[in-house]
């Protein structure tokens, strides 16, 4: 019964912010944390390091294509070289800000775009695992179960973990159900809240018609840039405290994890 | 009788060359790489740092204004802490590829405006002094004797280093003649080579009014991005060396060093 | 009695919003359009356009220093014929938005530190005038009573009008209190809207000292990005039309204020 | 026996140039303008837009995906109201510096993986069809005979014209050999002229099986950003001209055809 939550988090850049990250970083274990090409400023990314250290809760490479304007939103048809050196740039500079603040980085989650792209496209999948490889092969890859990057990081000896997302609907073959179909996003706390509890204590989810999904996430990820998505998470929080789950990061170096 | 001779290098981005790089890289012994910020993309600057360490070539990190658009020769006035992360920033990335190629960064020399800048701004070159005590206490900072920002880091314990240029005209007190002036930059190779080799061996400068100055540069800059400049470089280098002079890094880790 | 107000608008940029441009473009009467530069991509400025259009409101050029990261505050040293080709890339992309939406550009109002700089320094001034007359000498430049820009521009027979500040207090000469100083910001909603009326009605502001200026601002600036800026705006307006004056863009070309 | 020579002009970016804009100026009579988004600070294009209407050069929008670092040669997935709004910003801003050198806007031929995207990619073509409407409806469009693009541009009562390249084989249907091939690119600029010659004077490409294909090419597309590229335009013209063809632009508005 132990579980991470995860969130987006020093989404900002210069002026702009984005979400609540100082609430949000008391309620989840882990910071996917923007490194600057689709959004977090190099003075964001300290901020959110040192909070995030501060409150032990491990921090994680959101790394993004190139692409401030479409918030790495788009997909961007990067030659698989260049994909991987765009990675290893965005890791080394937020690996800088995380010491600065005493701890490190544990792990990566691409963002965007990029996520869904290295679900299926074999060459960019490929591209950022060269890149962890690269990078420190005990960097934990988090992502989709089933994703072709995670595959590829299993073959390359690196430690992966899944994740499931709080408020969506999912199909009974487990994939996420579309965007575009209706009751693919979850609006009800409580709902939200029970299904986080299922997933983290019985490794179920229910699908969208009803069956039963064997489901054992790693962690779960919740948003943090909606109206009410704090409200959320924390109901999220409350319930699995409540629940008797562990929710404790799924990726942390052990000199953090003794300060934490 | 140790010289070093730097150069900028690495500074294209994207489609956009400039310099020849390679060429260069079988001419200097430290190599100031651009981290993005001015020039520089994640391929340039892993391509540059991987045939620098394969050559025994030290690694600095050339940083810079963020300024694209101005290749780092505007003044831009960053507030200090701001500055301070987009050192970090640059210096993370940086470092990334100079592992990634065996080898590590040796040295910050910051880049055009910013160079000039922190000669004199007290507070740019005490945000630049605070993001190298950051990074790393040991990293060699390489500048302007007199410099504000080197004052700053020997009064925090960095390590300094000097440096004269190969091919700009000074005025009797050490100082360099403004471009603006005629006769401050010199094209003849064998006057320059000569002025070099001066310097090197016997830590001698000729004013442009003809008086002799003292100066011990650790390390001579010479340029490679106009024409001719390879020529000059080369020249300057096979002078040093008939004169026996001892051309090597000022700054190079053991493990590179023994590599090397 | 004649008074109109303007706001910075179309600050968002991709994912990033900023202020409430919905309810402010019901408020004001002319809108600083962000051009790209500091702020405000291509479809955040379309739509600012239309909206504006749609409401009469009068739409600016609010153009900057290239700067996304430092939402053009910092100053840059930009040489002068650059800075003029600056404008005018942003004049022009303005104005196709402009046209688009059936409207036009009828006045620039320069942001941040531009705006700043170019009150006292010459040589930017004079390249901002230089972009006005080639782009359109009938374009009316807005801007603080005094500003060497205005000066230029005024030399260059370029029509210009003054803006006065409704939250900021003022020193008996005219100048604004420093923003270091206590008291230079104005919070009170009542006491904000009174001084604007006054502006207004009586052309007279009273300074920090308590003396009278004489002030008749062709516009007031009101913002629109911090808490309660949009009630502040909605109270300043309602209390300039109680007081009967003529709430009206200070520039507006024939056909709009016909659709208008 | 009328042609047009066109070529991608202005694509330098601050300190970085690329290919020898002024030597291709004197050779060709069309020039895709380069727009900011993947080349061309506003003060390149300044001096591009200049040239051009001194020697009579009809000025393309050159219009890209934002992507300085990728050069635009990269697929990115931007949603059509997006890529509009991204059009009618490039367009704006280019028709500002062509109408400050005394000219205008003639045409538009999208740049790099745009061009290629929108000879089948449905909604992006619409999207930058839309633009143009949007722009002017009586701006031509030049592009790749068959391209999906030029189809709705002509359902949309746009003008359009097609072009041929100078240096590409073709296939038997009259699409070009992919640069995967071997053969696709000719480098003997005798060859390159002769067959330049031809399509002008007989409106025929010998395609690589050596069967003729009947092409009647508006415009002629020469490179100018590879060693030898302005030897080869040239070659080009001086054959076109010896020939008896009229080398002339295909679309130029009248008062700078009068004053060309």
């Amino acid at each position: 019964m132990r579980i991470d939550l995860n969130s987006d988090l020093g989404e900002g850049f210069g002026r702009w912010e984005l979400g609540d990250d100082d609430a949000l970083l008391s309620v989840v274990t882990s910071a996917n944390v923007a490194c600057g090409f689709h959004a977090g400023d190099p003075s964001v990314m300290r901020r959110t390091c040192e909070i995030a250290a501060e409150r032990g809760v491990s921090i994680g490479a959101h790394t993004a294509y190139r692409d401030l304007a479409g918030f790495g939103r788009r997909f961007v048809d990067v030659p698989p070289k260049e994909l991987t050196n765009d990675m290893l740039y965005q890791l080394g500079a937020l690996r800088q800000f995380a010491e600065a603040a005493g701890t490190t980085v544990n792990y990566i989650k691409p963002h965007g775009a990029l996520y869904n792209t290295i679900v299926h496209h074999e060459e960019q999948a490929k591209a950022v695992v060269e890149a962890v490889v690269k990078y420190d092969p005990t960097l934990v890859c988090l992502g989709l179960p089933g994703a072709a990057w995670l595959r590829y990081a299993e073959e390359a000896g690196l430690p992966t973990r899944h994740e499931a997302f709080a408020d969506r609907a999912y199909n009974p073959d487990g994939t996420l159900v579309s965007r575009r179909q209706p009751g693919s996003v979850l609006h009800d706390p409580a709902e939200v809240t029970a299904r986080c509890v299922r997933m983290a204590t019985e490794g179920e989810i229910v699908a969208i018609d009803g069956s039963v999904i064997k489901a054992n996430p790693d962690s779960i990820c919740v948003h943090g840039d909606s109206p009410g998505a704090v409200d959320m998470a924390k109901a999220i929080r409350a319930g699995l405290d409540a629940a008797g789950a562990t929710v404790e990061p799924f990726a942390m170096e052990p000199s953090a994890e003794h300060r934490a």
